[in-house]
């Protein structure tokens, strides 16, 4: 006797940049059907894997959004652009599940609530203190010197941040505290970047593996994992963000990112509510990728442990290096390697610094990787 | 000083099927524009990763082909259907370069051509006669008394075979050989049959682990690499399989079934001149897959030696188990294990006994993987 089949679930995903795109893939083997919220007219990467696309008029389009929730049986979401307010609104009545849940996604998209969370959860941060006007801001200024500004929603890739100390023009502070509510954070001396996934379903918490992350201009160009920190710091790190992951009751994939301080301090950053860019090693280096991780967690199935295949896999993000059509050359150095593994997003056109696409080298030792990426760096066009 | 960006290679796949699919799906990453040739008008599998498609009337239909093949850098093939002559007549004056090659690719479409290759190569194959007529065959049943007729051209999975003997009515033989040009070959007692896929480029030859296939009425149901055979048994297999292909002359991939009689010997039986059902578990269980290996070849680069990334593998081919939608059940059997990879390749409708996808199984030890695939085959639907 067999089982009667079932019809296979209808996954939603809110956005079809890479990270819509990663998950959107992994449905495609598993024959689960793909709906696609696409905040524009154009086609993103995620069109590909997509049967069915909903196009609304941005992030905030209510009915667009309750027109593609309807018959959608979990909603992912892959960025923090949505108010989580208005899913809720535009979800009322319909059997949709989100991932991550609505209640943790509405306090990681915002700087505020997930910083307070981590004082709650007593999670070291940096100094930090909600600001919406020149006057609140000013008393922090001097009693830290050089602090960092934030918009508590919205910001990406250093997008929402401005750099401020006594020498910063009153008019640049007011006119990026016109944005909306802001975070002051005191600057703290880093000696290194860190970031780790965290999966956290049916009381099951499961972690990907710890990487660094190396940075220029808020852009990660590089990831390293696993970190190179000592066994006190990663266990403090991991301790720390599953923590957290659990104080804020929520079911999904996070990924959070932390801090080394010159002065030997892990200090927690920020979460996003989502696959991140910091863990696409997975893809190649785990039995287990982020993504297919929230594919499981869609299903109703807890993730299994992921597990690095190698001792070590480092990633390089392909930043577009001029405007045009995308095309990386030279193409063979990214292919030729059977321990690489290249991953072009398939975005319609290239630009200086935008994410193309992101190169996984695995191996035995952590500076030949690194270097191996350092010089594929230099020399590619894209 | 960064080197001019090339426009990528643009990939032409004749046949749209889960084969056509799956090297599709390699190019996406790697940034390479997909023309798909389909033979029919109905969405393939291969539609999802095609930038373009160009529909023909059936596999012989010239205009179609050369329309499909202008532009195209690299045209790769997924089966043996399209007459190598045809391929040549529409590429005239055409600067596509076919993978396979197309004088190795009219050989292995050819059961006599190639059993002839096999004799001149010193490859041993059970005793084969090329027959028109009944008057031509009779001899055989005589000599032989068990044989299969197979037609020279457009089988597999048996479909184009029939067992001989004395008993069976003359209507049916003829009705067979009415067919087309025919190969009679001497039935032996089979222990065991084995696949092994190779890749030939560049005065370079690839070996994917050897496999064992378990078939059931000529289909495969079950694959086990590395196959159990002795070192012996493994090795002249081996060196008949790269005489063989190297005979040939050929360059792209080649998947080649051999026999294990049951008095010892191994005995060459065919090549597909394609990617190779038996070699599915190459996606997961190597660092480069059949269809990669493929795709290096598109880009002119020979592909680096396949390693095996756990000591075993197994894969279950999914066979439609009833007419209708496709919906695998108990989906989560087919998930749930992070040593195990489902590939659904998205085809339109299931009916019995249609090839709907595969599952590969990593593991240390041959029977527990057999087993686990054997209890999975049990209970599945789809």
């Amino acid at each position: 006797m067999r089982s009667t089949p079932e019809k296979p679930l209808l996954i939603g995903i809110l956005g079809g940049g890479q990270l819509g795109m990663l998950l959107a893939r992994q449905c495609q083997p598993w024959g689960l059907p793909v709906r696609l919220y696409s905040e524009t007219p154009g086609r993103t990467p995620a069109h590909l894997f997509a049967q069915e696309v909903v196009e609304g008029h941005g992030w905030r389009d209510l009915q667009a959004l309750r027109r593609f929730l309807a018959g959608v049986d979990v909603a992912l979401l892959e960025n923090e652009f949505i108010p989580a307010e208005l899913l809720a609104e535009a979800s009322a009545g319909l059997p949709v599940r989100f991932l991550p849940s609505l209640e943790a996604y509405a306090i990681f998209q915002d700087k505020r609530r997930e910083k307070e969370l981590a004082r709650k959860a007593g999670v070291p941060t940096p100094d930090f203190a909600p600001v919406s006007t020149m006057e609140e801001l000013r008393p922090w200024i001097e009693r830290w010197g050089d602090l960092v500004l934030k918009t508590c929603q919205g910001g990406y890739d250093g997008m929402g941040n401005l750099s401020v100390d006594v020498r910063t023009p009153e008019e640049d502070i007011r006119r990026f505290l016109a944005r909306g509510p802001c975070l002051a954070e005191r600057k703290v001396s880093l000696a290194k970047e860190m970031a780790v996934v965290v999966a956290r379903f049916r009381g099951t918490t499961r972690l990907f593996p710890l990487a660094e992350t190396i940075q220029h201009d808020h852009i990660c160009h590089q990831v390293l994992a696993p970190a190179r920190l000592s066994p006190a710091q990663a266990a403090e790190l991991t301790e720390q963000a599953i923590r957290l992951v659990e104080a804020s009751g929520g079911e999904g994939l996070f990924g959070l990112e932390f801090f080394l301080t010159t002065d030997g301090k892990i200090l927690y950053n920020e979460t996003a509510p989502r696959p991140h860019n910091s863990a696409h090693f997975t893809l190649d280096a785990c039995d287990v990728s982020q993504f297919a991780a929230v594919i499981h967690m869609a299903l109703g199935q807890v993730p299994p442990p992921p597990r690095l295949r190698r001792p070590c896999a480092g990633m390089l993000n392909l930043l577009g290096t001029q405007a045009g059509p995308p095309a990386l050359s030279p193409l063979e150095a990214f292919t030729a390697d059977p321990d690489g593994a290249l991953w072009l997003y398939g975005k319609s056109a290239s630009r200086p610094g935008r994410k193309m696409g992101h190169y996984t080298l695995l191996g035995e030792d952590a500076s030949l990787v690194l270097e191996r990426l350092t010089s594929l760096q230099r020399r590619y066009s894209l």
